[in-house]
């Protein structure tokens, strides 16, 4: 079964039928993570009245040879078939350079973007803090007072955005028994056996034990500590996420099209992952990062707080915490990647192959969107990371 | 608890949550039509890339005096607040001449449409029967065979169109063992009891039995038949109904959101009933239906298969059959209901106060949606036609 014969007729032969117990599996996933909102229950995040402008000057750049890690000569185009890509935008100096799509997407297609969600949430943040309505130094449990008795006592937002949070639980994704699981199981996502509690993802983030380790010492990457976030933004505003997001940088940034969220049965999002969004949508929100907070003139995110994410991660947490293999000259700061602190460039990065890649010394944004089938897969990130440089250079 | 304080907090206090146990019930009902991709999965109906004009030229319409079927004197603004109105839209000549929303509700909030789904199911008939994709007089099981032995057997796309089905199937609402209970349990709309089949609709359809009545002679309403006209389409077209309905009718007629539509756990939709959308594209596609399938000198329907729903309503059928009580000069063809033969005004209808009204003699389009806490209210529906006549005779 080729993942374009997925959800084929009506219904659907029984192997290419795609629902919850299998959506983000191969081959199922391509066809589940573009077709989220039919899987769950989501929330819309509006677009804008006028999309901004994208403008476009393609250039041949899929042929281009480079070097994997593992000394293997290839190219983009061997690279985009691969690794099950599903999308590549490439902009540089504010122009899109290349952009292009796997069979099943098109410019508006929106794609599940795993955790490339954390860092609209980490964004997002500095839009809520300058006005006012956070604190990045405010105890969760000031906005928050039901997590007394979790992990997130004595706990900040500063901490839930850079991950320093001293929390006992294990990011394994492919554990079937581990705490992934059981959060998928709270978010909705997997289909709970009988008896296993479901549905309730705030009501699983109160159940979060601390790890005895001191919060703020040591990157520790936890998908709830996201959940958390966003629920202190909602309780700090009073509204909706989905709507927060809209009105603070979907709709300024000039979104063409609706994004959405996935919800539990309480209607909780899953703001660690459950973002689906559009490519254009995601490039013209890497563009903006790009240029410090910036669109078409107007300061959407304030400067200060893109400048704090390129120079405030703390390097120590980051060297003794549990992605250093991932990144070895990288650090964290409000749930941005820096991949190597020498370049200073940023990264959001996702399961199952999902970037965002801002490199503003050389003045370029790359969205890559896939459906890989391992969910963390070091290799082919390395293999991607290789490839935007081999961009970078080439537009250079 | 007021409609308005529902889903406020996060989490809401526990009578203000909504939940699949509570979304069509009054007070959570407001809340839960207004959001319904929130609580399950659904497929988006895409909207036009631009958006056709409406033109408006707003009169005070709301404090029109008029004399109710039950003897009292009330105005529109009146009958707005007593029967949980959420928009009412008048069209006059192609303006739009009085644009209201109640609270919660604004030009962009898609809302459940219920049974005017099956009216906008049966006008989409009418494109694939032009384009040669299905004819009406086409078996239902020469494209379904997985029907041939249920109520569907020898039966026709024309029977399902025009509910003349001979099935045993009772269509009450309020019945918590009847057949409607079990059909929302397939459909996903409500939560089925452990051991009770729930989320397969298709699986459902093929369990319904014949009457033992012949089909095409009595009127019988039953929703499952136009989930069996919507699957009839997508296995003639093979395509999904929300890319059937987004590329021949939502597009050509220059709808400017998406709609949606719910879907079960297998991805099946509830063409009967389930699709969301908002005010102005109601009123785009009854205006459409106004002016013989026109938008702006685009023929989106053929003028004939709007006539032939003027024309061919077989009377006697509706008079021998179960809702007559309700329009008794009426009679129905393709989904849409004829009100008065004699005025030849033609009607879709949903429980719980959804109403598009089409009068082509007076150039007249009403669209009317609403949260009425009950599902069939024939004495609000007879309020709301003497309202829509006073309208129209004020408008004349």
């Amino acid at each position: 079964m080729r993942p374009t014969d997925i959800m084929r007729g009506c219904p659907p032969p029984p192997e290419a039928q795609v629902t919850k117990a299998n959506w983000r599996t191969y081959p199922a996933i391509r066809w589940g993570f573009t077709h989220a909102r039919e899987l769950l229950p989501t929330a819309a995040i509006r677009r804008a009245a006028q999309p901004s402008s994208l403008f476009s000057a393609q250039r041949e750049l899929t042929g281009l040879p480079f070097t994997a890690p593992d000394g293997q000569a290839t190219t983009i185009a061997e690279t985009l078939q691969a690794t099950d890509a599903d999308a590549l935008i490439v902009m540089h100096r504010g122009v899109i350079v290349t952009e292009w799509y796997g069979e099943g997407m098109s410019v508006t297609t929106p794609h599940m973007l795993c955790s490339v969600s954390k860092s609209i949430c980490g964004t997002l943040g500095g839009v809520l803090a300058a006005r006012g309505l956070i604190d990045p130094a405010d105890q969760v449990t000031t906005h928050l007072p039901e997590l007394a008795d979790t992990a997130y006592r004595d706990c900040t937002v500063r901490h839930l955005l850079d991950m320093q949070v001293g929390i006992r639980f294990e990011e394994d994704y492919d554990d079937p028994n581990g705490d992934v699981t059981r959060y998928r199981y709270s978010s909705g996502w997997d289909v709970a056996p009988p008896g296993v509690p479901s549905g309730d993802q705030r009501g699983f983030l109160t159940t979060l034990r601390p790890s005895g380790k001191p919060h703020g010492e040591v990157f520790h990457y936890v998908s709830p500590n996201t959940d958390v976030c966003g629920w202190v933004y909602e309780r700090a505003c009073g509204a909706p996420y989905a709507k927060l997001l809209s009105d603070y940088l979907w709709q300024p940034m000039g979104a063409a099209e609706d994004a959405s969220i996935t919800l539990d049965s309480m209607g909780a999002g899953r703001f660690a992952g459950g973002i689906s969004a559009t490519a254009r949508d995601l490039a013209r929100f890497g563009e903006m990062i790009r240029c410090r907070g910036l669109v078409q003139g107007r300061q959407v995110v304030p400067g200060a707080w893109i400048d704090d994410i390129h120079d405030a991660g703390n390097r120590e947490a980051w060297t003794n915490g549990d992605l250093a293999f991932v990144f070895p000259e990288g650090r964290y700061r409000s749930n941005w990647y820096t991949v190597d602190t020498r370049r200073r460039d940023l990264a959001a990065v996702g399961i199952h192959g999902q970037w965002i890649y801002v490199d503003v010394a050389s003045d370029t944004v790359i969205v890559k969107l896939a459906t890989q089938a391992k969910a963390l897969d070091v290799t082919q990130d390395h293999r991607w990371l290789a490839a935007f440089r081999e961009i970078i250079a080439h537009l250079s």
